[in-house]
């Protein structure tokens, strides 16, 4: 690897510095000889030492309210990622199961909302309502020539915490930390975006510490104008890269997806990519009930939530039924039941979402706003999927309603996170709706013991699983858009992964543990899918027709070669 | 201020990063805008931010261990030292009282202690027994072109905890910091130098995660050809540079200091600055005993400890008393009685250290190996000085001894560090040996509350009312060789420092929040003493002459003026 400082200016670089890991011939030929400390160490034991002083963190907070302590690992976390990327990353996929959720959800949340106060060193980009105008020059001041994965977040709906305004910056960091560590997209080629265009965060506006602009949130065509001068000066600089938009409030996540996906190569996680593990999962849950996948077409699935994330499952659910069953999308609607903070959504409601009138009920098979329970015990569904944001809103009365579902062996889906806000708890669900239920939630809970000595297996339905090979699939495919098509092979990928076996028990999602091999499935799943859509341009030197000559295992092989892996490179130094 | 970065290498770089401080117009000329959040801070906001942290993790860590705490707060002002040096010297230099405990003694040895688990950054160069024949070209690898002052260790005797090898880097690291508050150094000129010739302490050795050199202590010539090489290397490349020798075993403090002082412009802290303090303790004394100054050469002072603080501080009395009465060092020794492991030291001594042989009292006047008790009891000194390393070795029976004392004030010197090797604690003084006493210590005491409702005033004897000056003014005299006659005129204009009134409420040094006001003098003092000595060759484009003609007054200014101050300077990028 080519590099083109030297001495103590490569020290202070966390993309290039190794510190005690850098041997002796390197350090002569850098001229940090004397700069570090004699001993040399392997990456092994840096990870180990690391290991360590984490391990001695946990001893030393124990007791120790359960906030203070994630903030306190996460800071362990951020302090590694500022200083050595490769070994940080190296750390992450080797604990994948522990640090997830600390730079992920659920702790990601608590992060953003203290960012003034956690705040260290800056990390990604930040354009604001201030910069109209400035963004095509601004953008060459990332120091990266090549760019394959940009991440960005207007901060207006973080996680289920609301407008967190230039704080929701932490999504996008640790979104991409999951692309590095689960699709192994390169650390110096991915950005962090956050758009600034102000908060309606009355406490933000008046906290002294507010690192962001301080006004109210821009809206309209003066909010669009913003987003169109940032994917303009983006995809000029870099044009293949790919874009996600994170934790949009629901009419704007909408909004840009539908004014860019035609133009860009851009995808929204909260509406696509969730939409995708729940599709898998409730694809799953067919197997898992004792009928084949293709029966998905007749399952009965009850949505409580109409918010960005909610609207967007349904819809792609709904897309499957119609491709599966050969019909249109609206008579694809019929076993699907939007219920929204109003109750039930039916013909009859007025000032409607856009997004959720392909959904609107006929007020003559249940009345408009019937509440859950009613609608439950109406329809028997055989899924209640919630994506409310909502604690707790699947009670006692509602989790019993289910034990009168169609199938034998119901599921609950309880998506939103972080964990205070999911609809139930595992406990609860299996508890009230009884032990053979299929069970899945956003947030992690852990397994259930149930009465008859089995184990209540709990599905943590993460994006994690579909949106680092949506993103290195596309990437890899060099396709301009993003497609249905794409995003559907990629939902069908995780749901087949599983054996019948795992369905029969009620696991829908694999562990996380061999991520990089789902991302492997996934992602070439996405990329054939891409050709098959007749968009892929290819990568690099690997041309369309090199792709489309490709069989489904080398694709898989093809991805899993461009998957990089935090090992120390040899640095050689070029003026 | 020019610099040859920009961009991300700006914000990398702790010597310009000025983070959310970088004025708009800055963040353009310096291609980083939209690197950092929207919001433009002032340096004034940025303190009050941290600050604020750091009052959250005093909330956060309350009834906790006190080490646990320590170290907490040390590793909070490690992460803004090695983010924004601007930024973390304001802090020290606003917030000294609070913070020098924590970056210097006491908290400085558990850091030391614990540090291979600590590093985080390297900070400062590595000279080790690896790198013998290489260190000429190595010490071109520092970025500074030019370096003011250094302060290199051993690591074999840190503070009063033993042989820490590599570990010990800490010291030099945290004495640097103090030179920088308190003398004004400008921090791109200061240099911590760990020399690791190996380590004898077992434990380290066997310690994986141990960063230094893993073998057994170098010694005699093989030791002093690696202090040798980094000495040559050091002055060639920065020839008017000052070295300050820091926590080497008595063996070498002596040795190097006596190898090197007529040849390089160096001292050694131990030696001579607690000799220096100590000394100037002594001087206040006599005022505090209501005698003038001039009777310094009556005072019967007896030493316990015979390292190389003992030794130097008994040294460097003796040569005060020859000066003042004009007779020879032999001679001025007669008032004082020096103590080690073995009791009172007599010409019997066999086996003697060289540095102590000057101070063996002839065993007719008091038994060879004499308790401190009975040579208090026999000598009825005015001053009882611990230098020992030794917890609690004046025990209440010593104490109350001093009472005999032939001054109404005796005076008790606990002086060694940290705060458990103290020789006594300053309640237990004021109790045993009377309120009436003149009390100092080398670690921080509360003042005590006294049964007559007065206060008994504690005196922190702590090195950082000379050295910084020592340094500084060295450096503005631009002498080669810091001779005894500077030394001396440190501690006396340290002396003299305090008004009557203070010193007859038993108060010898000045607070340290006027730090900076008390090294200007005392700087001023040792430049006009290298004038005398016709050893100054100026700084800068002032000249010998220009310094000889300076009144005290003007010394004392032109000393100020050229203390570093942390603001943000504006910076200009050049290629």
């Amino acid at each position: 690897c080519i590099v083109h400082k030297r001495g103590a200016d490569i020290l202070h670089d966390p993309w290039f510095n190794k510190d005690t890991g850098f041997p002796l011939t390197e350090r002569d030929r850098l001229g940090i000889r004397g700069l570090l400390p004699p001993r040399v160490m392997t990456c092994v034991q840096q990870c180990d030492r690391f290991i360590e002083s984490f391990r001695s963190l946990e001893n030393n907070t124990k007791g120790e309210p359960e906030n203070v302590v994630a903030l306190a690992k996460w800071r362990m976390l951020n302090r590694l990622h500022d200083r050595n990327e490769t070994l940080y990353y190296r750390v992450l996929i080797d604990n994948i199961k522990d640090f997830a959720p600390i730079i992920y959800t659920p702790t990601v949340g608590l992060v953003c909302q203290n960012y003034s106060g956690l705040y260290r060193r800056p990390r990604g980009m930040y354009f604001s309502a201030k910069d109209k105008g400035e963004m095509m020059s601004m953008i060459y001041n990332w120091p990266a020539p090549q760019v394959d994965m940009i991440v960005i977040t207007d901060g207006s709906r973080i996680l289920g915490l609301g407008d967190l305004g230039v704080q929701g910056i932490g999504i996008p960091i640790g979104k991409l930390d999951m692309y590095v560590a689960a699709a192994g997209i390169n650390p110096q080629r991915v950005l962090p975006i956050m758009l600034d265009v102000g908060t309606n965060n009355e406490k933000l506006l008046q906290n002294d510490l507010y690192l962001g602009v301080r006004q109210p949130r821009l809206e309209g065509e003066e909010y669009l104008e913003i987003i169109d001068e940032f994917m303009e000066a983006a995809f000029t600089r870099w044009p293949k890269a790919v874009v996600q938009f994170e934790d949009f409030q629901a009419k704007w996540a909408f909004g840009t997806l539908e004014r860019y996906r035609k133009k860009f190569c851009m995808f929204n996680d909260d509406v696509q990519g969730t939409a995708g593990v729940a599709l898998a999962g409730l694809l799953g849950t067919v197997r898992a009930q004792g009928r084949p996948i293709s029966d998905f077409v007749n399952q009965k699935i009850v949505v409580v939530g109409a918010g960005s994330a909610g609207l967007g499952v349904t819809k792609m659910a709904v897309q499957a039924v119609a491709r599966m069953a050969g019909i249109s999308e609206s008579e694809a609607t019929k076993n699907f039941y939007l219920i929204d903070k109003d109750g039930l959504v039916t013909t009859e409601r007025t000032k409607l979402d856009p997004g959720a009138v392909l959904f609107a009920k006929n007020p003559a098979e249940i009345r408009e706003g019937a509440s859950i329970v009613e609608v439950v015990k109406k329809v028997r569904p055989h899924v209640l999927l919630g994506l409310s944001g909502v604690g707790g809103i699947f009670n006692e009365e509602v989790l019993k309603a289910m034990r009168e579902s169609d199938s034998c062996k119901p599921a609950i889906f309880a998506m939103s996170n972080p964990t205070l806000n999911a609809e139930c708890t595992a406990a609860d669900a299996f508890k009230h709706a009884g032990g053979n239920i299929v069970f899945a939630s956003g947030s992690p809970f852990e397994n259930v013991e149930l009465e008859n000595g089995k184990v209540g297996h709990v599905n943590q339905a993460n994006n994690m699983y579909l949106f680092p090979g949506i993103g290195l699939g596309t990437l890899l495919s060099g396709a301009r858009i993003v497609t249905d098509g794409m995003l559907q092979a990629a939902s069908e990928c995780l749901a087949s992964y599983m054996t019948d076996e795992e369905v029969q028990k009620g696991i829908l999602y694999p562990s996380i543990n061999n991520i990089r091999h789902i991302t492997a499935e996934v992602g070439a799943a996405v990329l054939r899918a891409a050709v098959t859509d007749d968009i892929a341009e290819g990568h690099g030197d690997v041309g369309p027709k090199d792709l489309s000559h490709m069989s489904k295992e080398d694709t898989v092989n093809y991805i899993t070669r461009n998957m990089w892996f935090p090992v120390y490179s040899p640095l050689v130094h070029e003026k």
